[in-house]
C-alpha cells in the first residue's frame, strides 16, 4: 500500500441535512464547524501504509439521519489533465438522499489526517492499524474495529474514515454500517483498485471462508477523497491489478475510453518515464505503460463516471449494475481456489475476463442448448 | 420459549413490487405461486420452541430491489376482539417504500410452517435450530447462521423467516441484513416482548461483550405474523417481562391505553381465569392477571399502532423514537452489569423505569446544574 499525504476539510452542505435542527454553516470550512458536546472520529487504516496525525473533522451531532459531507475544494487543486491550480475534479454518485461526491485531485499541504483536536476539544481521533492483505478481510479483524470503537466509547456521532485499499475500505464502510447501526463514513482509497472500483458504490463487506463477500451491506459514504499522488508509492504489481478494472470499464460501455486507452497503449514517447516499458506486466493499457500523473489521473476519473453512472441506475444491482462483474465469477473461483491474497483481485479479474470471452466464443460454436449450462460470465 | 403452531400464505403485492419483469399475480394464494428457477427458504428458529414442517412460500426471484410480503388474510382469522372469523387485524408501519404489515390474530390450520416443497420443486426450505438467550445473540451464533446459508448455496432471492423470540428476530434480521448484502426477511414472534417490540421497526443487531446491541443494522422485514395463540406456553416470567414494554407505550404516549391498562388492573372477574392472581409478578398490568387472550390481543395491538407511529415518524432514532428507550440506559446496564441472562430485557427495563422515574424526582428537587451531570433516561 502507497503512503498517503492528505489534509481535507469537511463541511455540511444544505442539502444532506436532514436534522431541521442543526446550526451549521452548510458552506463554512472545517475550521468553523461546531460540535455541540465531544465527537470523535474514528481512523481505521493500513499497516502497510504511512500516516501522520492530520486533520479530520466531524459534522455536528445529528443523529444518524444527519449525514456529513466533504467539500474538499478549500484543500484539493490541481484539477485532472491540467497543471493550473484550481478547484479538484468531482464526480457525483447520483443516488437521491445517498449521493456524494467523489474528489479526485491532489491535496496542498500535503500531510496525512490533520486532526482538529488541537484547540478543538469538541473533537478526537481514535484509530486503528488493521492488517492489510484479502486473507485478512474476515469477521476477526472486523471485530477489532468494533473492539476499538466501543472501548473509545464512540456515539452514533461518530465518523469512521478508510485510508487505505479495497480490503481497509470494504471492511470499514461495513463496520461503519454495523457499528451503532450505521455512522457517517468516509473513504480515502490508496490504490488504483479501491480508487475506480470499490470506492465507489457503495458496496462494503467481508469474506466468508466458503466465498468472498458474502458478508456486508450496500452503504454509501458521506464522500471519497482521491489524491493520485499516493500511488507514486503503489507496488507495480498492485497498480497493474488496479487497471484491470480500467480495462473493464471500456470493454463493457465506454468506447471511447476504448479508443483512448488503445491510443495511450500505443505510445513512446511519454516525457515523464521512458523506461517502464521494459516493467510492463501482463495487464496492461496505455496508462500503465508509465505512471504518468495526468494519464493515470484521466483513466480514474473516467473510470469513476462510468461507474458512477452505473450505480445511480441500479445501486442494489438488480440488473444492469451486474455488468461490472465481467470477468468477476471467474475471477472469485480463482481467488478462492488458490487461496486469497495468493492472486491478487485485479490479476484474477483480468484472467477471468479472458475466460469470459474465451466462454462467449465456445457458445457462439456450441449454443446454450447443446451445454446445457447455465450462463456464468 | 413457546412452541408455535402457524400456517401462512406468501404473495407479492403489487405495491412491493419493484421489477417490472415478474410475472406474479399480486393477490394470489401461495399455492399459485411462481419461481422462475428453484429457490430457496431459510428458517433460524430457537432450539427451545417446538415446530414442524409447515408452509412457506417465496417470490419470484427479483433480485435485492424485489421486496416480498405477506398476505395473511387467506390464512389468518379471529380479529383481535372479536369472536367471529374474519380477516386478521393488521397494523401498517408506513415506512414508504420499506413499509409493512403486521398481521395480528390466529391462524387456521395450526401447523408451524408448511413447506411449498411438496409438488414444488421451485422452492426448498433450510433451516438452523440457534441456542436461546441473550448470552447467545453474538458473532459467533450469527455466524452459525451464515454457514448454514452458504453451505446451502442460498442465493439473493431467497427469504430469511424468524421463528422465535427477541435473540432470534434480532440475529435473523441482521443475518438477512448481511448475507450478500440483503435478503428478504419475515417475522414469526412468538413472545410478548417480540411481539410488541423487537418486531416493529427493523431494529437488528448483536451484543458486543461490552454492550448489548451494538452491532446491527436497521432493515424492516416484508412483514411480521403475529399468533396470539403462541402465548399460550409462554412462562410467566417471558410473559410479565414482555409486559414492561406495554407498560412503556402506555406511560410515553397513549392516556387512552393507560386508563385501559388500569381498568384492566383493577378487574377481578375475568371469566377466562380467577386463579392468575395469586402468580403475580412484580411486572404486572391489568391484562397479565390472567392469559385472558382477547386483552392480551388488544394490549399487542395497541402497542404494535403505538410503535408503528414513532418508528414511521423517526425510523432511524434521530429524536422521537428515543422517546421507545424508555428506561432502557439503565436496564442495558442491569443486562450488562449481571451478564446477559441473568435479568430477562423486560425486568431490566422496568428496573430502568422505575429508576428513571426516581432519577425524574430527584431532577425536581436538585437542578441539573446543581448535579452537574447528564439526563440518561
Amino acid at each position: 500500500m502507497a503512503s498517503i499525504s492528505n489534509a481535507f476539510s469537511l463541511s455540511l452542505p444544505s442539502n444532506r441535512i436532514t436534522n431541521s435542527s442543526s446550526d451549521f454553516n452548510p458552506i463554512t470550512s472545517a475550521l468553523s464547524l461546531r460540535v455541540n458536546k465531544p465527537a470523535k472520529v474514528s481512523l481505521f487504516g493500513s499497516d502497510s501504509g504511512e500516516f501522520s496525525p492530520g486533520r479530520v473533522a466531524v459534522s455536528k451531532p445529528s443523529g444518524i439521519g444527519g449525514r456529513i459531507c466533504a467539500n474538499a475544494a478549500r484543500v484539493m487543486d490541481q484539477p485532472v489533465g491540467e497543471k493550473s491550480s484550481g478547484a479538484p475534479t468531482i464526480v457525483e454518485v447520483d443516488l437521491g438522499n445517498w449521493s456524494y461526491p467523489i474528489y479526485i485531485g491532489h491535496v496542498h499541504g500535503k500531510k496525512v489526517i490533520v486532526s482538529l483536536t488541537k484547540g478543538n476539544p469538541a473533537v478526537s481521533v481514535e484509530y486503528v492499524i488493521l492488517p492489510d492483505g484479502e486473507k485478512f478481510k474476515d469477521m476477526d479483524t472486523l471485530m477489532k474495529v468494533f473492539d476499538k470503537a466501543i472501548e473509545s466509547r464512540l456515539d452514533r456521532r461518530c465518523t469512521f474514515v478508510a485510508l487505505g485499499g479495497v480490503v481497509i475500505g470494504d471492511m470499514c464502510g461495513f463496520a461503519a454500517a454495523s457499528f451503532l447501526r450505521g455512522v457517517n463514513f468516509i473513504q480515502i482509497p490508496t490504490t488504483v483498485m479501491a480508487q475506480v472500483d470499490s470506492s465507489v458504490g457503495g458496496k462494503t463487506g467481508i469474506n466468508h471462508p466458503l466465498g468472498k463477500n458474502l458478508i456486508g451491506a450496500f452503504y454509501q459514504p458521506q464522500c471519497v477523497l482521491i489524491d493520485t499522488d499516493t500511488l507514486d508509492t503503489l507496488p507495480d504489481r498492485e497498480l497493474a491489478s488496479g487497471l484491470a478494472e480500467v480495462i473493464k470499464y471500456r470493454l463493457i460501455r465506454d468506447a471511447e475510453f476504448f479508443e483512448w486507452q488503445e491510443k495511450k497503449y500505443g505510445e513512446t514517447d511519454c516525457k515523464v518515464c521512458k523506461t517502464y516499458q521494459k516493467n510492463r506486466t501482463y495487464v496492461q493499457s496505455g496508462v500503465v505503460n508509465c505512471r504518468n500523473p495526468n494519464a493515470l489521473a484521466y483513466a480514474i476519473k473516467r473510470s469513476c463516471e462510468n461507474k458512477a453512472e452505473v450505480v445511480s441506475l441500479d445501486e442494489k444491482e438488480s440488473g444492469l449494475r451486474a455488468t461490472l462483474n465481467l470477468g468477476h465469477t471467474f475471477g472469485h473461483a480463482i481467488e478462492t481456489g488458490f487461496g486469497y491474497g495468493q492472486w491478487l483481485h485485479g490479476e484474477a479479474v483480468a484472467a477471468g475476463t479472458v475466460s469470459c470471452l474465451l466462454m462467449d466464443l465456445l457458445f457462439v460454436l456450441f449454443p446454450l442448448s447443446v451445454l446445457n449450462i447455465d450462463y456464468v460470465c
